[in-house]
């Protein structure tokens, strides 16, 4: 079959032989696969990205100097049955699947790793328990975004916001622009958007935002400024407050300290969702934020990384590092799209054949114009 | 009165005004007056703490060269009333108080600003509506501990430990040491505390660690490895909770994703409380704590330090900085320990009069020999 292949940052068509599936294998014949901003940088980082792997116990993420066929939010049509499986989906069916192979016994990241190829192709492989038919007619190139939209609802999730909380999303990227969608999807009132592209404002409103800034000429914490505590304006609710509380006749006194915690210094805080992923963004989020602000890191900003804990702890921050979705996280996407609950077609700039994956990475160095392209292998494009 | 001043980091017995109470205050003769690290940071680089403290809105902390009497940990007996000022607590009453007065309209932190002397000294001031009462005849060198004891409580109730969760606390001074007892009187199961130091240690199992370890010939994380999930374990789960679940008839499909995530992915990691403070130490904790893991950063690291996001994302870490408490926390650590759910008694490794400050300070370098040192002004001893 034809296939995009990626070997010491090198992407190019090639023929390779079509996926053998093994056990509990299904075979999907490619529709539609999402370029990841992962695939970007895995094309020349990817040793980087492995030995990170592998220090947290993942030692299969592909290597340069590996042919590797990259391509893990895909959605096709399931050809073929590897054996001892249950042969649910019958052939024809439209599918998407957690990007996770078993080969040899052992799991791998479809994909991003050699024994596991993805969806830069005529053919991809999956395994048929995580794989799932595609509701409502979604159309392919809408189901190839659960993946990404899976990772932004994640991210929301572990935001765990609010429906009152303001939600501010820093980098309106393919993942910024998932998380504002996924945002209005759960019902949280107010979502600030922020990003230096007027492109990527436009396509921010266009997913739902109801603020967008660029933070070229405000900060985004400014836009409800009032709602912010200072930390001397914390002492101030501390004391005040409790001073308020000692004179109500009817509040026991040993209340008082409870009471002024629920009436005063309840966290009334933002969620921040850092989607950038470059040095010292994790700073900058940190450094301008408003004290009690929980900041969800969903941005991937590779090597080391300077903060100042002490700007962090005096304003309590709450750091949370996201990486993916649970197999349920990545069903409910599914199902966002395809009941309508979320539309991420505004996201897709441009489509290509295989002939157009190498230029189509290039192209999306461009915020201006591009989010995310969707490889169609039976598509001739090549410009994206 | 007698008090120790501090100027350009010379601690020195002085005569100075008695404190004169405004409206709302009250003076308590001081009983006992923990000495906290922050005391002996401040006392070198307090000038950068208040650049930090200005850059979260507090513009109010003490400056190298201003003369301020230190001290926030201290418990007293009552004896002059402020104008506005109900009298609730009658002359002779022992009490303690959240360490923050109200002065010209501004809310100071007491012990570490110019405007609101602490408790090195015979007399200190307080915040009537901040103060409360010292029950069930509560030593003041016990009660003198409410305050880093809340510090503690706070830390704890932002883990939001559960029950059966493995705590890890790193670092056993006196928060770390402090965390532990708080750990084990709010019913967590399994305390781990590591620290190079054996003085240390012995204080942890003092305190109700359960394991103690020492970091140079062991990781503390080893003692449960087998509870925690590697990256590859992680992809196994997904794929093999729900290959197997698939294959459980009466269990709806559809609702095998869900019911994946809570057989197998449901987060079972635990929470390090990183209790050391210098730079470098949160991304130790990051490197080889378990997928997961909540880190609350109690250690005041200052300065710049580097981290490695992608390691915190690939491990999903929740990283939470503390600061202080809530009025509630402050009067519950009050009544733990006049409970007696709480034994902080041996954190105190010594006792000095105010002519022992500043040899307390430089003997508190050393942790074999010292965790918390005492003030006493009655006192007449200046070797702790």
């Amino acid at each position: 079959m034809r296939a995009v292949t990626c070997e010491d940052g090198v992407l190019e068509v090639a023929d390779v032989p079509d996926p053998a599936p093994d056990r509990g294998h299904v075979v999907l014949e490619v529709r539609a696969c999402g370029i990841c901003g992962s695939d970007l940088h895995a094309r020349h980082h990817c040793d980087d990205l492995a030995a990170d792997a592998a220090a947290t116990g993942y030692d299969a993420f592909m290597r340069s100097d590996q042919s590797v066929v990259m391509g893990h939010e895909f959605c096709g049509e399931v050809v073929e049955h590897g054996p001892r499986t249950s042969r649910r989906l019958r052939p024809g069916t439209l599918a998407v699947s957690l990007p996770m192979v078993r080969v040899d016994g052992r799991v791998h990241t479809t994909g991003l790793s050699v024994h596991a190829p993805g969806g830069y192709a005529e053919r991809g492989l999956a395994q048929e328990a995580l794989t799932l038919p595609v509701p409502n007619g979604l159309p392919a190139r809408t189901a190839a975004l659960t993946e990404p939209m899976a990772v932004a609802l994640h991210a929301v999730r572990r935001g765990e916001v609010g429906r009152k909380q303001v939600a501010y999303v820093i980098g309106c990227g393919p993942i910024g622009l998932g998380v504002i969608a996924m945002l209005k999807a759960t019902g949280v009132g107010t979502v600030v958007a922020a990003d230096f592209s007027p492109g990527r404002r436009a396509l921010a409103t266009a997913l739902g935002a109801d603020v967008v800034v660029d933070p070229a000429e405000q900060s985004p914490y400014d836009v409800h400024r009032e709602r912010f505590v200072t930390a001397e304006g914390l002492l101030e609710l501390a004391v005040g407050t409790t001073e308020k509380l000692r004179s109500v006749p009817m509040l026991p006194w040993w209340n008082v300290f409870r009471a002024a915690d629920v009436a005063g210094l309840g966290p009334s805080a933002p969620v921040v969702f850092e989607c950038v992923g470059v040095p010292g963004m994790i700073n900058e989020v940190i450094t301008s934020a408003p004290i009690w602000s929980r900041v969800v890191v969903v941005g991937v900003c590779m090597g080391n990384d300077e903060i100042r804990p002490s700007i962090g702890i005096n304003k309590e921050i709450d750091l949370r590092f996201v990486l993916g979705y649970t197999p349920a996280e990545f069903r409910e996407a599914l199902h966002l799209l395809a009941d309508g609950k979320v539309d991420p077609t505004p996201l897709v700039t441009g489509t290509v054949g295989l002939d157009g994956v190498a230029a189509a990475f290039d192209a999306l160095g461009d915020p201006e114009r591009h989010a995310k392209i969707l490889v169609d292998p039976q598509y001739e494009e090549v410009e994206p």
